[in-house]
């Protein structure tokens, strides 16, 4: 099939965010949509975040006036429209040939918070350009730690906001569902960002060596790497990955302005729990005024809905944006984001939330 | 094939009530069944009113002596045969072609209470002479609140002894089902009770416009219409599409003379939960002597019967009197309601309830 | 197909009780295995029998002395081998020209406990000469009780230790597998014990006419005719059909002595509870000391064991001994209660318990 | 097919350990295939094993620093590089001709403990010459009891470190799976370590003898034969086959040095429960420091991660290494071994823990 079949419309039929799923199929090679599409060892995981949501159900409200209402908040001094902010996805190109720029592109024209990946296929620079004003850059750690201090140095001088430390990519599963599907990463694929060094994170596993704790080990994040970065930077740290109550206090005591609640979509190891069934107990142990976000598992508005009323302040879609990009573009994420919102807002609307600070574990039925 | 397969007849065969619902789809165009039998967005919500059902067993009694039992009830001041009322189904016309009159016909004819729908294929007042004794208008509030109390003028002057007032319809996710089956709204169907304005309620969103907060505002109930209804009107007032405790009380507290607990058979808004699920809470806000009423999942007369011992006073059905309607008529209807109704009573010979009042959770084993 | 196709020989393959289920079809008709097989209405119940015992698990013992063990019992003075009792199961010619001659049979050939129906298709003094020293009589009421009276006196007469009095199948909701298997009565059935009188019992609801109140008043059971039968005879009385523990209590304070713990395989009314699930309610109300036998789902001699284990003294084999006379005749009943009887003497030894008394629900893992 | 067809390298596409599971019905016949992976009976147990392990996941941590992690322990006096131990698994030439030979070559160079059979293809004194310096005889025991001895003394002999003594296998249901596959163990397999005297262990029932207590007596184990045991050697002596709580409570006080806790992977008696769920309890009355072996269901190292967390000091693979064995020979095998094994590493380094110590129930987030 020719490398790129993306619209240059919306296509017709398409109802809801989750839409873009059933579509992709038909819009990029089975190869890349095993690759995008799976999680880790036998994708247990990713089925739990899943289910997860379907536990909770949405308790509606007669008098709801939402005259007033609105969907937007501020997270770490920014004033955002909505709280759907597009997770950092690695190598866009894979699915449109515009990859990162045209994400960017989509989130400048619906205001949405973009967090760039290290692992871009076009530079931070120029997806800055593209972004609009609310963008964030997340940062895998490189061998050489001057590398890592020079990558936010980069953020910084082109206009990131925050910077978002990945800290559950250092070791991952091989995905059967991407093996399965024959997926190679194609040579032609580099980390733009990363043109004059190696890049080092994400190292897979060789199943025929036993270096588990060595690879780990290496990889690891420590108290005093970030203790550097926040000397380093004046910009807010966000830790992403974060899936233990005690890690999240023991974060959050080091000062870090924000975390985010994420087992990467299912694709990092497999047999963690579901992000949403650690989500609550996290929120408990940081408290109200922190940052809290959430990622991985999240196909509709409702399901943002539940996972703020869980104690989210925000939350990061990630899949989604990429089957809305391989579809149509630039056009078909503004699309997706437009529905996840819309989905949103019916949710608020349903049971009377004005404000995202409304939406509490209240207004959900569990089982 | 033909517009309408309607049989003059029983079919063989049909052994319960939800017979009924399995027949249908040989009788009407697989668009129209898409529309009858969809729920809104995926169905979460309809299944999961089914689902709520099968969580409980009715504990039959040996000494059950039934030789005195009786399915009557007084229900705002009308003494009922029996608690099943139709529930109020728009354009009835897509069915039948004798649409609510047939409905209206087998009503009188099995001493049922009709409920007519605003959104009627004939008028209410021709409905009116159909119904027998039984009727209660159902309402959509108009745009024009003068067009809101003349619909419930007409009403009082063509014999409808209560009105109710439906919350839960003001904005509609379209259903997936409905338009997977290809159905759209026929040009030739409009509400017959309308015609001298446009019908503005049951508005779909449109999915190209993020409009959701401005629409729902638009329609949404407050207390003071509320109110307003209650002084225009000596007929009892009763709302339907109630689901959460709080919005329960708050309306008894205004006055209302009863509850319909009802996610609208999980037409409007997906992902709300069962009405099953919230019946029981709702009746321990609201006390033992206020008129609860219950809509939304039932199939037979044994749902019927937990429905009432888990605090209903009577209910609404909804699907199955198209289903029935469009198998074979007034002739259907009736039947269906004659079926429902001994299923009803066998529930209650079997745990040895002589009355509605007798019927408690306790008859019933959970899980 | 030819009426009869029973083999003179036990078929090969059969490792367990339950293979004569996966046999049964290839020996009589559709029809008669869609009568045999289907429960009441949509087998809900049926089911909801087979789903409890697999919430039950058995924990082995490493130090079981079974040396000395028994399945000997005591039940109303009569000392048996083993705690299958077969329960009454009308017209046993559907599945084999010998009926209940045959089950006789086997019943004496493995020292098995026979109920003998009211409704058989040989006179219970036939059957009393084949059947061994251990035969109770099942009794329908009649509509004269003069009749009724006869019948028991007719037991004593030949031989029958005591009555078992069904209160269960006075009403009855037709089968949905028999009918969808176009089982219809052969009008060469006829219940060779009321030849004089117009069996009344077992009265299906015709769903034309609406009386169910009336047809179940009349068949129901009260205190004056167990008073009544109770005076007019010397056996035992025990009562089959039993699922409320209120019941229980007033069955037991009435003087009976047995009850029954039974929903008639799942054949009389669907969506009453599994028998399982209210049999441990059963037994806390009773007290120990009174003759409590389970009926209604064992496929299995672990499932016999189950039922001992939550409060049963014995177990009734309905389903089972069809299958098995329609395969092998009264050769197949004696192998099917042979293979019962050594699956539940394994489930004894693996927990050590050397006695029916042994078997407590200690010795099981709920879910 | 050919005898065997076995790989002399390691197939393609192997990811995780249990892959061999997939693979291996293309290795052996399915015969051998039934034999090797049916559990008794329906296979009841079997299935709850596996899905015993589905109801934990692994809470991963930020900060652990597995620098100075180790799998190593210590376990009744040997120091294993490793948690996974080999079961005894009998006739290992149904897999490969080198059957039990290959094994212990895979142990060896693996430094992994291999649990040689009785009922081994190959003498124990030709499999301790290749399975390197950490291996333990499985004992049954036979008729005479003098021959019983005279296995333990051999193994003595030939080095074997400790005596696992096997309790409950002394009656098996026929495998329906084993049978349906049309599986008969082969003329020409016998134990090699018993050709001077009739293997009597692992009787099965015949179904046409009602023997049950008898058969069961004659093999079941007594206080009075592990006393003698413990008298007569030295080695350690473990029992194998516990699920009960009490039975583990009196054989720790009978002085034996571990238990392993195993429903003999669903191969005895359907119905038991899953080892997993009885593991805690037992670990609960036998104390911490008490040796605690896990056996029955594992098929990964996550699993084995989540039986230490739940209580156990190491685990037995069992199924596994004869699907290796029948793809790969002894390659297959060490192969295997090293996918568990950074499996497992892998839940170490994920959870922070740097020893089997480390491992917790806190660690596990349930259902």
């Amino acid at each position: 099939m020719a490398k790129y079949k993306t619209l240059n419309h919306i296509p017709s039929g398409v109802l809801n965010a989750s839409d873009y799923e059933s579509l992709a199929p038909s819009f990029i090679s089975n190869e890349n949509f095993g690759y995008i599409s799976g999680g880790s060892g036998f994708d247990k995981t990713l089925h739990q975040n899943r289910i997860s949501f379907s536990q909770y159900n949405i308790i509606p409200s007669v008098f709801s006036d939402v005259r007033n209402a609105s969907t937007k908040l501020e997270l770490l001094g920014e004033s955002l429209e909505h709280p759907f902010l597009l997770a950092p996805l690695a190598y866009q190109t894979l699915a449109h040939k515009n990859g990162e720029i045209a994400t960017a592109q989509a989130c400048e024209a619906t205001d949405t918070l973009m967090v760039a990946s290290t692992l871009s296929s076009y530079t931070m620079e120029d997806i800055s350009k593209n972004a609009g004003s609310h963008k964030w850059f997340q940062l895998y750690l490189q061998d050489n730690f001057k590398d890592t201090l020079n990558l936010i140095k980069r953020a910084e001088n082109s206009g990131y906001k925050a910077i978002v430390l990945t800290i559950d990519a250092s070791v991952q599963l091989p995905s059967r569902t991407a093996i399965n599907a024959g997926f190679k990463m194609p040579n032609d694929l580099y980390p733009a960002n990363l043109t004059d060094l190696t890049p080092s994170i994400t190292e897979t596993i060789d199943e025929q060596k036993s270096e588990v704790f060595r690879i780990f080990a290496k990889n690891v994040i420590n108290k005093e790497i970030i203790k550097k970065i926040k000397e380093f930077t004046n910009l807010p740290l966000l830790i992403k990955g974060v899936l233990n109550p005690n890690d999240a206090l023991a974060l959050k005591e080091l000062g870090v302005e924000g975390l985010i609640v994420s087992n990467h979509g299912g694709r990092t190891l497999d047999g963690v729990p579901a992000s949403l069934v650690m989500l609550a107990k996290i929120r408990q142990v940081v408290g109200d005024d922190f940052c809290l976000l959430f990622d991985s598992g999240i196909r509709s508005g409702d399901d943002a809905f539940k996972a703020i009323a869980l104690g989210a302040n925000a939350v990061l879609i990630g899949r989604l944006q990429v089957y809305a990009l391989c579809v149509a573009g630039a056009l078909g994420v503004a699309h997706m984001i437009k529905l996840l919102r819309q989905e949103f807002e019916l949710s608020m609307a349903l049971t009377g939330a004005n404000s995202i600070e409304d939406i509490k574990e209240s207004l959900l039925q569990k089982g």
